[in-house]
């Protein structure tokens, strides 16, 4: 991909909030906006990701619109767009094809999302959604009324798979949540953070053996949003970047689970390789979608940072560590810095953004050349529903 | 826009129907990749355009992987595009750019509704999240329960001052729903059709004031697919068309909404005709969103086919029907064909397509060169939450 520079970012604190969601994505947009020194009236298009608003805050059909209103966004085209957990990174590609096509010449990608609700089953039962509800009516329905999203049942098996495939214990999904807890706490956006030991988390309350609380993502609200802009826009604004040097999505395939290169995250990594001209030696960051921990160790191995099986030891030898040779979730991931669904995408880029630009703080990673992003959504069978993977580079 | 054809459409009869959206989708899905002579892991990408799934079966978030499953879709890019009852044109859009950008050669686009539901306030409440529902919560909540959609108090609204503008009756709007249902009983997919009086619209019971029934377009269920392909891939399928020439999506300016040129509709239509480069009289026939019966005639103003307060003497004319110069809603339109909203766009193509094919049977317009469809979606405060106008050519 060529032509698509990151011209602002922006994003929310992600928290359990008591502010609506239109608030959150004002909040967003207004920080991108600022970042890139572009007012409102000079956006082309909006690409808005959003997952469960329909559910939860029961504002369906125009969620975009009705955010975007808000400060003072009309008129242009507004798409919204929806693939589960992956809804933003998903719009964040249909924004890239628009500008890189000479289509836009400044676009905004906006995601969003608000979990939180009165009654604490609604936001449980929204995530529920993002199966095939029919297929899986029963098992979200046995789901329903707990404490707990059916996906924690989903990567609770696949956790168990994978322990049995690679010899990964209980103590390396803790020791992925010190990792991330760490880089959390180093980040003024993230929801949770700070130093934990090992038998903390795995001391915390199980959710569903293997995975104990803090090996899941937490419940959250927030909005991260990004302006896009093509090479013409990015030297009129001398816009820092970085820029974007592959987008692409995929939906899941049917495929041996077993099988860490067969699956949508793994297809996805290779085109985004390709489409990039580079492979994962030369990442300087990358940040996964560690919805429950023993995931990270699964997509180390999906996106090629360890061969398969080998994701247990790519942790322990320190190198997705900050300081570490690839660092992996610098912001702290979804375990740490939050996981409001439609949000999760964009609020990766931003990150991403910050390393490439050297901006991170507490966080940096020094001289970030190369960012990947992976978010995946849903989960139909045997694999995501919905995946997205991201490279971009600082210049 | 260039380089983008249509190269197979298939649509569901539109109906209140016993068949699960799944079904539907993979009715229309099948026969427009059998239009195309193409197999379904011969697509590129898929754009899915749904309205009210999330609230209607409970399939939120990764709807378009859930039904295009079904056929043996996987693998592939599937977006999900919700712009209210403009969802699967703003898809269609997003489609268009793919391949008109070079991006992809051969892409599915999906529209597909279930708004029937044991519980008929269920459809009609889901119809109601097209508004600001915060803004407009307390209208809305009034609205629950009767057994008519929040938007023909819009509708009823917008006809009042549109017959204080312009001088149109309710016989005027009597006449659009004869000439429609006319169409329809021509259209074996069409929900109704067929002979109708002015006196028997005008003596159907009455939903709001001057809206009576049969000037609101009914509950439907229903699927319209479209696959678009490149030069390229047409070369190489030996694919008929039509082009399309323009995909223009705009959403709502705050505007005087007496001001039938200031509106989303008439600046979409203005960026069209200018991205196709032609005007409204070359139009052969036009396909616009007559979600009630007032809203032809206004659209008839905003599309350019009337001056501002002549669209009640154009429908007098006769031009619009079937015979006449500009054949509007040959399909029946919403009115009579149905209205299953996030499917609706993508059908209006499909009749686009035939009429320009030569294949629209009964109720072909003679030598139909050039088309044009309108279809809007959600609202708020004065203008259309979302609005879309395709243009598109035999050749």
């Amino acid at each position: 991909m060529d032509g698509v520079l990151i011209a602002g970012a922006g994003m929310t604190r992600f928290a359990k909030s008591a502010a609506s969601l239109r608030a959150l994505a004002a909040e967003a947009v207004a920080a991108a906006l600022a970042d890139a020194g572009l007012a409102a009236d000079q956006l082309q298009a909006a690409y808005v990701g959003n997952a469960v608003a329909g559910l939860v805050t029961g504002q369906e059909m125009i969620r975009g619109q009705v955010m975007l209103r808000t400060v003072g966004i009309e008129g242009i085209p507004i798409f919204n767009v929806e693939n589960a957990c992956a809804s933003s990174s998903s719009a964040l590609h249909l924004a890239c094809v628009s500008v890189a096509s000479g289509q836009h010449d400044a676009v905004l990608c906006l995601g969003a999302e608000k979990l939180t609700h009165e009654d604490r089953t609604v936001g449980m039962a929204a995530i529920g959604t993002a199966v095939d509800v029919e297929l899986q009516a029963e098992a979200a329905r046995q789901a329903t009324g707990r404490p707990r999203s059916f996906f924690m049942d989903i990567y609770a098996g696949m956790a168990r798979d994978y322990m049995a495939r690679s010899g990964a214990t209980a103590e390396d999904f803790a020791a992925v949540v010190v990792k991330n807890q760490h880089n959390g706490g180093l980040n003024p956006r993230a929801q949770y953070g700070g130093e934990l030991r090992v038998t903390d988390v795995l001391a915390s309350r199980t959710i569903v053996d293997p995975l104990t609380l803090l090996m899941c993502s937490p419940i959250s609200d927030g909005a991260a949003a990004v302006v896009l802009v093509s090479e013409r826009a990015a030297a009129r604004l001398g816009a820092r970047g970085p820029r974007i040097r592959a987008s692409v999505v995929r939906s899941g395939y049917r495929h041996d689970a077993g099988d860490v290169r067969a699956g949508a995250a793994a297809h996805a990594a290779q085109a985004a390789y390709a489409e990039a001209g580079l492979g994962p030696s030369e990442l300087s960051c990358v940040e996964v979608h560690d919805a429950s921990a023993p995931a990270e160790l699964m997509i180390y191995e999906e996106i090629g940072l360890a061969d398969p099986g080998e994701g247990p030891a790519l942790l322990a030898s320190g190198m997705t560590r900050l300081g570490g040779a690839r660092p992996v979730n610098t912001s702290g991931g979804l375990l740490s810095k939050g996981h409001p669904i439609g949000a999760t995408g964009v609020a990766q880029i931003c990150e991403a953004t910050w390393q490439l630009r050297g901006e991170a703080g507490a966080r940096q990673v020094p001289g970030a050349r190369v960012a990947l992003t992976q978010n995946g959504g849903g989960w139909l069978e045997d694999d995501s529903a919905a995946m997205a993977v991201h490279v971009l580079t600082s210049d």
